[in-house]
């Protein structure tokens, strides 16, 4: 029987100019795929530059993570937007990585939009539906991250490869949707019971939600994201390895995972 | 015998957000290639989608003119920059292009760096490089449209195609280059007078300097620039189409000419 | 007994580096007040001069016109913000305007808050307070244009002096408040038409809605809106001034106007 | 006799958005100014808002730092600018930064433009002549922070006061001033280096150039610079406040140093 198979992902390449934010390098070491930001929400030519040909040396695979044009809000301000403004933001960011992954000779596998942008998708048709015909216009064989919602939902209309994102250290309500970033409690930091979380939700389905329940997520785990500038990403991305190894789950990348479920 | 060919090219694409700059939809019409300004000096997503989509229609070829990250400036004021920056900043910039380009099944043909980059290029050998790495990387079939200097020699030395342009509505110097644009009278506006200087240039490879010297330029006019920003532009390519017509000099796209030449 | 007074009011300086927009000039003879804009949603340092120094010598009162940082869509999409992103936002705005107002001799006489974030304060409590307490803050005196809503009852309940403006070229509602500018329809161009309503709404407080009743504003209007961006806003404040001494309604500050009232 | 007196001064409130920058808080407890960024290069209107408190709370006297419009450059990179584009850009930053001085009741004592505006401003005529007009238009009794140089030349001219500032942490050239950031080696990193040369340069008025000469400075030195960002910030500020207090040397704001030198 072939081994359970999750991919792990991290926001990277989120630094800009003389800012530097997150550990990327300590990450890249345990990811099998990277968000890259696209220089909107966060990322400059530079930092981009350098993000894929890391990821390139490290075998890592490559998506675009496009966020809201909002550097100073970093994308997690929703902003009104039609249609046609989330499209041609998402092809004007998959276009510049595009660049980048084409002279370090890789290139993008995945879209996974950031922050605001991500969850509006989710929760907003408007925003899926830009979000979606950008990617299909772009490149149909792209995978697209998502949670339960519209941008699922129209990326499997459209017949486009989808990878289910459970946020590891996000705590979860009993909707099985992660809570907002702003509610108190909303970013886990214990370690150990990240990594615990995760194996329950990749071999079970299950996540122990903030009311205390045990939710059946309604849906297969395909990465698991970690974030970056989370003080405690450098510990418990650790020990989600170990967890997951001890669990007999291969680490894979996501379109190997997707493989194995067909 | 196979007539003289010259191409006919434009910035277009400068529009901004709720601003409207130029009269695109009128220059397309006369020209043969688009400098498409890819959103660091002047464009944005939407812009640049339409943009490339009036291209595609009217059969006009797409190039890429990206620019300083400078909108307040709109890409008209030297910055430092090594050449890792320019490098980077052109990719991101050709990247961001093509995504248009793809999504309306057409390709960029040629790079033509934007206003006082463009300028910095002929004169700063960082420059040079930074632009032409960038362009060698990202596609080493790109046109690259040059003057006179170190973008011209660094092309040829990597043995990439290089179209020489003749700014059509700028004064030139005894030195064969047009004189900055700050300087009183560099920008021309009696169309009559551009278009005889355009077909003077094509065929004799002359141009009538700010001192009235008549000045060889030293090299073929592969295109010809008119500004779309020119409150004369319309006017002046009008008057340029029906000159070169009449000198049996025949408007033609920038690999067309270089075909020819070969 | 005393003339019914109004004052007329445009959002100028809204041109941007090498983008015009509007015609300044034309409207700077006919309004007597002045929302300047502030280099966020619109404008720029050497705008914001300019049009301080034309204000200052046509004797028109500046106001500051603060916005979303969002330049491309001329922050006129809604962001999620919270109070202190508000405040901090109008504040930077408001302290960069006062710089062009010391050197130009003069003061910030109002505030009117640009496009979404003023339709947010005026139906939304935490962009209301956002703006409130920056002007509170910055000075205490200023007059603060509202519609219905919000951004009104926390500047009352403040002792803050309160104008309310009447939007001269939009459609309203049977709610009294203007339709959204997305909707068809919802920009007028009549200029006759827009002199009529004006008037109507000064005399009697009476306007015409899109559904075709005569509805009370619930409220006295002090000042009216002409927009400098619509095609039709010169020949639109020439018809209303007309309008408005044919039925000696005197056009003057909205200091002024507040003065005698009291 | 009165104890030689010196300012100490750091750039702070360089943060933004999502992005950290330097040790402010620890910074704040050594210095007697504060250069505070505007939002140009760096800060934002939060940023500018909570670093105008902690100055207040500590009594650290404040100055504007204005810097080119070059966020991703973080103001590092020379930029072609006209007297009026310097003029205005100053001024916009100027009044962004009186906001949050005037709410929090104290005022802009002096003015350092950052990074590469302070270098060309030295150096360059047009600089100088923009920041200067700015900075007199705006308020004639700030301090203007100078090295030797054109910025200097105007401001003694215009009967500004004017304090000579040494870099604590950069190495000196033979001519006096600081080489460029760029050249290996500019940056100091010994503390106990750093603070017997702003002794010595204090009570001397000479430094220990590159070439190992030891060199006259030519001018009084009345405040001494310290960098957050660089990763010794915190030992070097601490080493050189316990070298000056052994010296005798009384650590004091710059108007105090100032007037006791009138």
């Amino acid at each position: 029987m072939s081994p359970l198979r999750v991919s792990l992902v991290a926001d990277l390449g989120e630094s800009f100019g003389n800012y530097t934010i997150g550990d990327d390098s300590a990450l890249l070491d345990r990811v099998t795929m990277a968000n890259v930001a696209c220089g909107f929400h966060a990322g400059d030519p530079r930092v981009m530059d350098e993000t894929v040909r890391q990821c390139v040396e490290r075998g890592v695979e490559i998506g675009a993570h496009p966020g809201y044009p909002d550097l100073v809000g970093f994308g997690r301000r929703a902003m009104e937007a039609s249609e046609d403004e989330i499209r041609t933001d998402v092809l004007y960011q998959l276009g510049a990585l595009s660049a980048f992954t084409r002279v370090h000779k890789t290139i993008i596998s995945h879209l996974a939009p950031h922050g605001r942008m991500g969850s509006m998708a989710t929760s907003d048709l408007t925003h899926a539906l830009g979000v979606i015909k950008a990617a299909e216009a772009f490149d149909p064989s792209l995978v697209i991250i998502c949670q339960k919602g519209h941008l699922e939902d129209q990326a499997r209309k459209r017949g486009m490869r989808v990878a289910m994102v459970f946020l590891g250290d996000r705590a979860y309500g009993d909707d099985g949707l992660p809570v907002p970033r702003t509610r108190p409690g909303a970013l886990l930091h214990d370690s150990r019971e990240i990594a615990a979380r995760c194996v329950q939700v990749v071999t079970e389905g299950l996540v122990r939600s903030v009311s205390g329940a045990l939710v059946p997520l309604g849906h297969d785990v395909d990465t698991i994201l970690l974030h970056g500038d989370n003080a405690t990403a450098q510990t418990s991305s650790e020990a989600l390895c170990q967890a997951l190894d001890q669990n007999g789950i291969l680490r894979t990348g996501v379109r190997d995972v997707l493989a194995h479920k067909a």
